[in-house]
C-alpha cells in the first residue's frame, strides 16, 4: 500500500483580506488540512496573524488546522489554540522547558501534538520526547525569516529528514515527517524520498503564482509520486 | 466653528476573513481612518491580527491606518509598520525606554505620532511629551483583554480625558485625544463631553449587532453633537 | 473618636519551624493581621517563605492574612493568593504593567487591595490608583533588603508618610497607609503621627528579643497613643 | 554486598506549620536525608517553601539537606544554600547556562553537587556534566506541578533510569540516581530495579495517610529488598 | 562668587587606541574630570569601551572618573565600578528598581552618585530621589544612539534644564545639573544659562576637530563666562 | 607536511591604555591574528572591552580580527562586526536560537564563522552545525569568569579536544578547532597533541610576565611542535 503524503497550504499564502475565499478555494481543490503559522514577533522578528482571526476562521470551515507555535511563550498559545479547537498543534523544542507538560496538555484535549526543531537543531533532543508526538515538523529554513529574500533552504535539509526518518524506523513508530520552509516544487520529490510526510506548502509550491492552485496541485501530486517510487526503490 | 471628532472603527471587529468585505463597508459608511492593534501576546494575553494581513490591507485601501502598538519592544513594531506605510502609529509610553526616538523615528516618515497610556497610568509621564505628540490615547480598560466579559471601562474614565483635556490647553497644544475600550453608545456623550477629539469604535458602537454599520454611524453622530453642545456650554 | 492603628506581625520574624505555636502566641497577645511577604528571589534577593505555607497557615488561624507580594509577575501570585483565601493583597506598582487589572481581580474576591511603593517611588504615579484601593503600602527600606545589616529606614520616611497622608485627605479619601521596613519602637511615634495606619511589625518592634511578644505590644501600643496624641495636636 | 538505598523524605509533604516536629518524626523513623525543593515561580508556577524558612530548619536539626533547586537564576540561590550550608544541591540543567562554573561552586564548599533532569530532557546533555557530578535526579513528572491532579509519573521513567544506569556503569562512574516524581508505593520496586539509588519520598509513599510514617518507611524498606533482588537477578 | 562649571571630557570621543596619551593631553589642558560611559548592548545597541579597560585607565592617572552606567543591570555595574575606585556613580533612573538601595551603595564608598534621566522622562521621578543626590544628569540626546547622524539634541533641552534649576532651588538643595548629548559650542551658553554645571564635552565641542584640545577648552570656557553672565542677569 | 597552528594573541592581555604600541608589539613578533573578545555584562559578569575600541583598532592594524561574542543577542554583535569588517566571528550555541541564520548571515559577507561552546556543553549539539563551521570554539574555562583567581581550566580539556578532533575527521571535515582558557605553557603540548589548531594565548602564555613577548612566542612554537610531534606518533 502507498503511503499517504499530506498537503497542508500554509495560510500565510493566502489572501489574507479574503480568507473565507481563500479556503473555499482551498476546499474546492480536494485538501484538507490549513498551517497556521504562529508567531509573536519575538521569537523571530515576525508576526504573520493573530488569534482572533484563527478564531474567526474555525467558525467557517471544517479543515484540519495544522497550528505551528513559534514563541518563547508556548503555554499561552497552546492554550489559546485547544480553546479554538485545532486537529494539530507543534510548539518549538528550542523555547520549550516544560515539553513533557505541553505534550500532555495537548493529548489531554484530543489533538495531535508535534514538536518542532529548528534547521540546526540536533535530533539527539528528541530521545524522550519522539516517542511521545504524532508528528516532528522539521523547519528547513529559519523560522519567521521567510520573507528574507536571500533565506533559502539549508543544504541539509533532504539528510536531516532521512536521519529523522531511519530514527523513526529503528524505534518501530510511526510518528510523520513534516516539512516546513521553501517546499518548493524542485524540493518536493527530494524531500518526499527522504521520508517526509506532510509537506508545508507556500508561495513556491501550492501558490505559486503561475498556476492556478489547483493545477499546482497535480503537479504537486505527481511529484510526491516520482518520490514515493524512488523511496520504495530505495527502501523497498 | 465645531470641533471636528472621527469615528475610527476597530478593525478587530471586523469580519476577519472578509477583510476586503469589510472595509468596503465601512468606506461606504463614509468613515476614513481604521483603528488596527498590535498585540504580541506579552504585552497583554492576546493577538488579535498580524503583521502580513496589515501589509495586504494596506493594498487594498486608502483609508487612514491609525496603528495602536501594545507590545513591550516597540522599535520592532514601530519599524514594521514604517515600511507598511501608515498615518499615526501609538506605543504605550508603559513599555518603552527610549521614548523620544520613537517619537522621532515616526516623525521622520511623515507619519503622526501618538503616545497610548493604560487606565492608571499617571498623567505627569506626560510632562515632555506631549508638547512632541500629535495625538495621546488613553486605554479606558485594560488593554488586551477586551474578551474578558467582566472587563468593563473604568470609572475614572471621563476624569482622565477632561484632565488630560485641560492639561492641553493649558499648554496651548492642540494634541488630540483619543479614547479606546469600551466607548459605548453610553459613554459617548460624556466622554466628547469631557474632550475625546477621536472614538475607537468596537463592539458596544459602530459594530453593535442590533443596527446596521450605517445607522450606527449616524446613531454616533448624533451622540457626538450632543456630547459637543455640552462640552460648548461649560467651556464656552 | 481616637484612630484606629492596626499592629500587622511579620510572619518572617515568627518561629519558621513552629509556626502553629507562634501563631497561637500572636493571637493570645491580641492581634488579629498577620503581615506575610512574598518575595520571587528576582525582584530582591531573597525568599522568605512559600504559597504552601501560606496555604497550611491558612488551614490553622481565622487571622486577617496582609499578602504583601514583591514579585516580577504580580498575577502569577494574585491568583494563588486568591485560591488560599485572604483579607488583603498588595502589590507593587513597580513591576505592575496591568495595575487597574490586578486591583480589579482582587476586588472582584472581596478582598482588599493594596499597592506598595519602593521608598524612593514618587506618589505622584498614585495620581489614578489611589482612589481604587483600601491600602497604600510604603516601604521605608528597600523591600527584601532586610536582612542587610546596613539596611536603615530611609530619612525621609516620616515625611513622605505626612505627604500621603495630606494627599488621602485633600481628596477625601480614608485610603489606609501602611509602612514596612525598620518601624521600630523608635520611629513607631514618629509614624504614626505622620499618618500611619497599619505598622508591619517586626525584629526591631513586636520581636524584639528583650521582651516577650505580649510586652512588646503594650509597648507599641503606648507609642501609639503618644503618636496619636501628637497628631491630633497638629491636625486638631 | 547490597547496594545501600537513600529515601529522601520531601519537606514539601511535611506539615508545613509544624516542621520541628514533623522533622523530629522523620529523625525518629530512622531517616537522616531531607529533601527540600526551591521553586522560585517563574521555572514553574510554584514556590513551596523559602529560604529563611530553610535557613531555621537548619539549626534544628542535624539531617542531611538535599537542596533541589528549580529556578532561573541558578547561581543565586546554589549560593544561598552554601551560605546556610547543606549537603547536597542540586539545580536543572535546563536553566544552566554555566553548569561547570555551578558545579565547582558548590564543590569548592565540599557540598556535594546534582544535576536535575525534566523528564524531556536527552541523557546526551550530560557527555561532560556526568563525570563531574555526584547525583543526576531525573524528574518523573513535570517539576513545579506536583499539584496537578492529573499530572501522573512518565510512562518511560524506569526506562530512563536503566538508561542512565547503563551510561554510568559503561563509564565506570558511581554517580548515583535520584528519581523525583510520584515515586510511589507502586513504583519504587520497578525504580530501584531500574537503577535508583535516592527515593525523593512525598505523599504516595512515606507521607500516604493510610499509615504511619514509620510503618510507611517500613513498607517502603520492602519494596526496596524486593527491587534490589530482581535487579541482582538481572544484573548479577 | 561665580558658579564653578566643570568640563568633562567624554573618553568615547578619545583616541581609544592610544587611551593613555589622549589622557595625558587632557590632563595637559587642565581638565580634572573624564566622563566614562558604561553600556551594555541591551540598555540600547552600543557597548563604547569596557570594565577591563577602565580598570587600566584607573591606574595610570589621578583625574576624576565619572562615570555614567547605560545598563539594564544597574548593580553589577555599580559594583564593577566600586572595584575599580572612582569619584562619581550615575546610573539611568528608568532601569532601576531598587534606586534608593543603589544611591546608598554608591554612598557608602565616599563616591557621589548620580541619576540619569533620558529626555522624555519627566522630573516628577526625582520626588524622593532628588536630595538623595550629588547630580541629576539630563540626557539631551536618545542614550546609546549618539552616532547616529540624524540624533539631534531634543528641542526642550534647555526648557529641561531650566525646570530642574528651578526645582533644585525651591528645595534649597545644591544638587550639581549634568548635561548629555549634542553639547555643542552652539548649545552651551544657553545651557549654562539655563543652570548646568557640569558639561559632557565630546565631538561638537571639546574634540571637535578644526581646533585643538586646549583650543577647544578656551572656546568653552569662554562660552560658559558668556552664559553665566546671561544667567546672572536674570536670575541675579 | 606539518599542520599549522595558530598562535591568537588575545587582546584582553594586552596593554588597553596603549593598544596602538601593543598591536604593533604584536605585529613585530610575528603574529598575524587578533583574538578579541566581547562579553555584555549579561552573559556572564564580565564586559572585557567596547564596540569603539574595535572599531578604531580596525583602522590602525592589518592583523587578522578572530571575535569571539559572549552575549545573550547575538545577532546585534555580529551585525556590528560585520560593520566594522573582521576575519572570524564566533558565537555561543548556548544562547543561539536561530545559529543557522546566524552562520549563513557571516558566510555572506567573506566571513569566516565559529561556534563556541561552554565546557560542559555536548557535542552533539553540533549535529547539523558542524558541517557548516570553519571553526569551533571550545571553552576550557567558564566564559567571562577569567578573573576568577581560583577558575582553572577543566580536567576534560584535552579530552573534549580529542573527541572533538575524531568527530571532525571521521565526517571527513577540515574544521578548525580553537582553544580558549588557560591555554599556558604547560598546557599547550597536551592540547596540540590532541586536535588543537588555533591557541587563544593570554596571561598564561604569550603574555607571561617573567618572558618578553617575543621570547614566550618562541617557547610556544617549541611546545606546539612537541605537541605536533606526539600527534603524529600516535595518529601518523
Amino acid at each position: 500500500m502507498q503511503k499517504s503524503i499530506t498537503i497542508a497550504p500554509s495560510i500565510m499564502c493566502a489572501d489574507l483580506c479574503n480568507l473565507e475565499k481563500s479556503v473555499r478555494e482551498i476546499e474546492e481543490a480536494g485538501l484538507d488540512t490549513l498551517h497556521i503559522d504562529i508567531i509573536d514577533g519575538a521569537f523571530s522578528p515576525s508576526m504573520p496573524l493573530g488569534i482572533n482571526t484563527i478564531e474567526q476562521l474555525r467558525k467557517i470551515t471544517d479543515m484540519k488546522f495544522d497550528i505551528h507555535i513559534m514563541a518563547n511563550t508556548n503555554e499561552f498559545f497552546i492554550q489559546e489554540m485547544l480553546k479554538v479547537g485545532v486537529d494539530q498543534i507543534t510548539f518549538h523544542l528550542e523555547t520549550s522547558l516544560h515539553t513533557d507538560r505541553y505534550i500532555n496538555l495537548i493529548k489531554k484535549h484530543d489533538t495531535k501534538v508535534g514538536v518542532a526543531l529548528n534547521p540546526s537543531t540536533s535530533l539527539s533532543e528528541l530521545d524522550y520526547v519522539l516517542p511521545q508526538c504524532d508528528t516532528v515538523l522539521l523547519m528547513l529554513i529559519n523560522p519567521g525569516f521567510a520573507t528574507d529574500k536571500g533565506e533559502k533552504q539549508v543544504s541539509y535539509a533532504a539528510e536531516k529528514v532521512e536521519d529523522l526518518s531511519k530514527l523513526i524506523q529503528s524505534l518501530g513508530l510511526d510518528t510523520k515527517i513534516e516539512v516546513d520552509g521553501r517546499v518548493s516544487l524542485e524540493t518536493i520529490p527530494t524531500l518526499v524520498r527522504a521520508g517526509a510526510d506532510i509537506l508545508v506548502a507556500g508561495s513556491t509550491s501550492l501558490f505559486d503564482k503561475s498556476n492556478s492552485l489547483k493545477d499546482n496541485k497535480k503537479i504537486i501530486e505527481t511529484l510526491i509520486t516520482e518520490g514515493l517510487k524512488e523511496e520504495a526503490t530505495i527502501n523497498g
